[in-house]
Parts: structure tokens; C-alpha cells; sequence
């Protein structure tokens, strides 16, 4: 067998996420802006591999081919590997995952990992029909099992089986605009949502709210990826990329298991452990995909942050905000910064640098922490896929 | 510095290409099919990865989110990686070189790689649009500079600047479409051209007859690459990845240098080229991107076949034919094969494996062949992708 190569993540920048002016190559013009600022040492050497996470170009901006677009926005051409991933919400994590394996294998030395999405265009009835086919098409989408629709049948069903509340839910969404209101990249950095408010909002798929619901926003982010012998050049705070893990359950809704259980999630968390011979309990911080408050109580379970139906009570108890025991989207999550598909797990792996590094404001720093976890989900939960990262070794 | 593991290509299997009744999914299932006839040996390990080449099921199929699709079309549970690649017309071998990263890196052992697409549509007009998003759209698509017209441009350069001739044109389709007459998945395996027929063909965008373009096709195949410890499980003639090169050079057409020179396939060969100390002349067989003839001649010349200029002769003269110095596209190439964009790199590479395990027509049978390359370029020619595969060593 072959010794991997030790992969660092050294930081990187964000566009602010909302309903922007901007187009799709001016999202990640933007975003590259912001990564140069972050990293000016980035000008000096040679990106040999860029990798690009966006879900929908071609039907949110018309455009495909968008690898060689990304880069000629960011003024860079790859001579290894040059790449555009596509796993809907979790794009950007598959990018990041594959720039890990092509520096881990030697191929590629310093990599960037860019996750871009335009999603609001001036017919919100196209957008939403774009967001059809991220389901089963033939099967689910054309029956109206959208995302919404799906989690809430994921919330009505944990609601039966273990009891959870609408309270529950809105304690999730609260804590994370909270956090929102800390990051100024956010979609909702500047908007206040308390607990009876959220509960006032209009039901978008019973029992979910408009503020249980992520939105559809624009939105580009980038990080950069290099092998070790290149990290301390960019940074005195490298993060290793200590596990990952990864696990496909089904796709056509009818061959789903448990609404309730996230198998795969565990599975895939299990694997990122496994290698670094740590549990969910170790972890300082996490990145959960809450594109629905439902998604995070879930993930709660599924990670084993604590035991099955009792993630309504976890978020209620506070046991994942600050001063609780793992504290879970800090950066204001989905529902507090939007969700611009391939965008996403790029600005969580963003955060999770900057908070190793201690550059955010301390109404939201994890104090010291060493081990971290970004998960994203894709279509109807049936595609987990999860990133950990460690500090100094 | 880290070593590599040697990864093995092991076999595959492919649907028959042309204008089919299947969708995007029945297209999967059925190379499928025919990959668990090849290896029968699949159905009893575990595929621990699957990607998929796929260029725009978005808009061909209204399908996102299509790894999990293909996966459970084809049975197989992915542990490892789950990913969807897309870079236009080289989707499928960015596929295989996303498996050949992770498995030359230790986190997968076993991987297919499946590309497909489904191109024609009840309307054509909505195919012919969608593929006018592969070019930059808002600065060249959108103006009309799609494949046929950009091709156009870089055959009337070239015959300006080299006196390049119809004839020699119509040499390279004459041998391409020969090949196809001897491969049953071949969309043009019954339909005879002789040079004759070829030059009295439509006009498609001058000097470009119909005969000189690629069609729009429907297709899938797919390939198993295995870390070396378990190549002699599926094959006695396992086929090894030596080399493999990539060179993304612009995006916007304003930003092209010459029409004629493409400096990024020249490039991307000599990296793959560098690993196995050979050259272009060492090679027995080459798989190029004939998306249109004009292509196939400047690619003999970026790869160091002929000289810059000398293209034309070359086919014409019969030195990429059997019997001559390498013997290029002797699946069909994209014009005998029809060009299912996701699914053309895969289906050069499973001609690659059967040209070294000895499994194809003797017609088009390179004699005992040691080295092959596969080169994929896609939009308009700003991106060269090149596998360098070798024989038993």
C-alpha cells in the first residue's frame, strides 16, 4: 500500500451570499478577489489544479464547461488538473474531496477549490424547476417531491416517532441566524430572528417554516489545498485534512429505508474517524448541511452527537451552541449565510480555517479547538459525505 | 514525496451509440449490462467508488444530481467516492482520471467509471441551444461561435496557412468511418463513405461538410480501473495508466492565440509522455478527438505525429491508417462513433483495453501494440485531456 501525502488546508475567501447583481463569472472573479486577498502569496507560486463545485450552471446560468471559465475568472491555468464536480448540494465538497485525493496521490502540489452558484434569476418558477430535477426526475420530481416537501416529511415523521416540536426546530434556526448575525458574508447577516418570530413565519411544507427552510442564493467561495511541504508558506495555522468518508444509499424515493435514520451519514462519519482513530464526541466544532432545521436534529443522531429522537432536545438544551459540547455551524449555517449549492462546502471548510486560525469575531469562536467535521447531504439525504479536519500535529 | 500505486484498467462494456429510444438512466443500466457480461468478476467484489462522466444531463435530460442515479441504475453502493465529472466533451475521461487519482492515492481499490450522455430530443432546436452553452455563452456562444462554426474557422486557417486541402479532410473521415464499419456499437456501423460521397456531402459550416463533424449521439459505456493487487482477478492483460497530462489554456475565444497550434495538447502530451520516458513516435495506437476532421489533423501535429502544418498529408498519405506509423481512431473515432459527449472518453479507453487484450475485429486489430493514448479536448479546444495507457509490464 501507499503513504498518502499529509494535505493542508491554508485558508481562503468568500463573496457575501445573497440575492446578488452579479453573474456567475463575476461571482467567482469576486471570490477569487478575496482569496488573493487572504493569501497574497498565492500570486507567487504555481496553482496547478483548480477544482470546481457548482451544482447547476447549466440551468441556473446557462452555461457549462464552467471549469475553464472559473479559471480564466480567477487568472489561473492549471497544467495538472482541471476539474468541475457536480454532486447538487454537495458540489463543493466534492471538489475539496477531489483536490484532497489528487494531492494525497502527488498529482497535484497546490490546488484551489472554488464553489460557486447563481441561483436567483428574474423567473423564481425557472429556479424552482431547476431545483426538480435534483431529485429523481422520472420518478420523484415530476410527482412535486422537491426538497421541501421531502424534509417535511422527514420533520412530520421524527415529530411522530420521537415527539420533537416545532420549538425544536425553531431553536435550530435561531441559533444559527445568531450566528449569521456575526458573519458578513451572510445572506441574513443583518436580519434578527427570535424563536417566537420564527414561529410566526408562513409554513412552506407543513411543520416547516420560511424559517426553517435554507434560501435559494447566489453566492462563490474558494479555498486553498496543498501538500505539506507547501503549507507553512501560506500559513503559520495549517488545518490537516485528517479523514473523509463518503456514502451513496439510494436515489428513486421508493428505495429509500428510514426517513428518520440517516444510515449513510453514519456510515460516512465513520469512515473520517476511523483513520484518526477519534469519535463524534472529540470534535470541537461542526459544519452540519441544515438546508432544513429537520436536517441538523437528524445529523445530530446520525453523527452520534447523541442518541436516536432525541436531537429536537439537543438543539432546545443548547448543547450544540456556544459553551455546549460540540458547537455545530458557527458560521450561521445554510439557513442563516443561504445556500448557494456549490458555494456551500466551500465557505464551511472556509470557516472551519478560520476558526482553527482564530480569525472570526469572538461572538463566534470555538475556543481552541483541534478537531472539526464538515458534512454535506445531497438530493433527499441519500448521499452523505463528510470532511475532518485537525489542528496543529 | 509519496509513491504512487500502478492502477489497472481491466475491461468494460458499452451500449450501442446512435439516435436511441432509452433514456439517461436505461442508457446506464444498459452498459451496465454489458460491463457485468465483460467481467463477470464484478458481481463479486465490492465497487467501492463510481464516477460519472456526464456533460449536460441538466439540460439533454433534466437530470441533476446524476451520480446517485447511475449508481443505482448500475447496482453499486459507493463506500468511497461518489462524484460526477464534467468538463464538456471530455466529461467521460475526466471521469477516469478522477478514478485513476483516487485509487493511484490509496482511498479507492476498485472503481468503474461510467460516462454517458442523451442528446437528441424530440427538438433538436433545445439540443443545438443547449450546446451553445458549452462555449463561453455570454461573450462567443451567444453570438454563434458554437462547435461547428469555431471548427470551421480553425480548418479555413488552416488551409490558408498550410494548404491544407477538402480531400485530406475527407481522407481522415474515410478512415475513421471505415473503423466504425468493423464495430457493432458504432452509430455509423452500417453506412458506407467513400471519399467520393464524402466531399459531395451538406455543407455544415464551410469548409466543414456533414461528413466532417461528429453527430449528436446517444450513449453510455463504462471501464473498471483497479489498484494493481487486483488487476489479475478481472483480466490476464491487465493495461496500466503510464502517464496522464491536462492543459486548460482560455476560455473566451477573445483570449485564443492561434487557431491552428494547440499548445495545450502539446503540453498535456508531454506531461504524460514524461513519466514513461517515451514519445509520440513510440506509440502503436492513439485514440484522438476527431470531433471533426480538421481536429484530428492538428492533432497529429500538437502531438508531435508530424510536423506543424503536414496534418493533412499525413492522413491523406495513410500514416495513421493500419499499416502506417501510429493508427489513430481505430474504435471509429467520434465521427464513425457518434460523440455522446460523457461517454466518448470511456468508450476510447474500453477500445484501448480491447485493442491490447486482442478482443477487437482483425480489421481494425493494431498488431501486439505497447502503447496507446487517449485524448479528449473539449469547448473549443481550450482544454486538452491525455491518458497514456501501456501494455504488460
Amino acid at each position: 500500500m501507499t503513504s498518502l501525502r499529509r494535505v493542508a488546508l491554508v485558508g481562503g475567501g468568500a463573496t457575501r451570499f445573497g440575492v446578488r447583481a452579479a453573474t456567475w463569472a463575476e461571482l467567482v472573479q469576486e471570490a477569487g478577489a478575496a482569496l488573493y486577498r487572504a493569501l497574497p502569496e498565492l500570486a507567487e507560486v504555481e496553482v496547478d489544479s483548480l477544482f470546481v463545485g457548482a451544482a447547476e450552471p447549466e440551468r441556473f446560468a446557462f452555461q457549462s464547461h464552467v471549469a475553464p471559465l472559473a479559471a480564466e475568472q480567477l487568472g489561473i491555468r492549471p497544467r495538472r488538473i482541471l476539474q468541475r464536480t457536480e454532486l447538487a448540494c454537495a458540489s463543493g465538497q466534492s471538489a475539496i474531496r477531489s483536490a484532497y485525493a489528487a494531492i494525497a496521490s502527488g498529482l497535484s502540489d497546490i490546488a484551489v477549490a472554488v464553489g460557486v452558484e447563481k441561483m436567483n434569476l428574474p423567473s423564481m418558477a425557472e429556479a424552482n424547476t431547476a431545483m426538480a430535477c435534483v431529485m429523481d426526475r422520472a420518478w420523484d420530481g415530476v410527482h412535486g417531491a422537491t426538497a421541501p416537501p421531502f424534509f417535511a416529511m422527514v420533520a412530520q415523521r421524527h415529530m411522530l416517532e420521537h415527539g420533537t416540536t416545532e420549538e425544536q426546530l425553531a431553536a435550530v434556526s435561531e441559533k444559527n441566524h445568531r450566528f449569521a448575525n456575526t458573519n458578513p458574508t451572510a445572506q441574513f447577516y443583518e436580519k434578527r430572528f427570535d424563536r417566537e418570530k420564527l414561529l410566526r413565519l408562513p409554513l412552506v411544507a407543513p411543520p416547516l417554516r420560511l424559517g426553517d427552510c435554507s434560501s435559494m442564493t447566489d453566492g462563490a467561495a474558494a479555498v486553498v489545498l496543498v501538500a505539506e511541504e507547501h503549507a507553512r508558506r501560506f500559513t503559520r495555522t495549517p488545518v490537516w485534512v485528517r479523514g473523509t468518508g463518503q456514502y451513496s444509499d439510494f436515489h428513486n424515493l421508493a428505495h429509500a429505508g428510514s426517513l428518520t435514520e440517516w444510515r449513510g451519514l453514519t456510515i460516512a462519519a465513520q469512515e473520517a474517524f476511523r483513520g484518526a482513530h477519534i469519535g463524534p464526541k472529540d470534535l470541537d466544532l461542526a459544519e452540519l448541511h441544515d438546508c432544513f432545521t429537520i436536517s441538523e436534529i437528524v445529523e445530530y443522531e446520525a453523527l452520534g452527537l447523541c442518541a436516536p429522537g432525541e436531537g429536537g432536545r439537543y438543539a432546545a438544551e443548547g448543547r450544540s451552541d456556544l459553551g455546549g459540547e460540540v458547537v455545530v455551524n458557527p458560521r450561521g449555517g445554510l439557513l442563516g449565510c443561504g445556500h448557494p449549492l456549490g458555494a456551500t462546502g466551500i465557505a464551511q471548510a472556509l470557516e472551519v480555517y478560520q476558526q482553527f486560525a482564530g480569525l472570526v469575531p469572538s461572538a463566534r469562536q470555538v475556543p481552541s479547538p483541534t478537531w472539526a467535521l464538515v458534512h454535506n447531504l445531497s438530493g433527499s439525504a441519500n448521499v452523505h459525505s463528510v470532511m475532518l479536519y485537525g489542528g496543529a500535529a
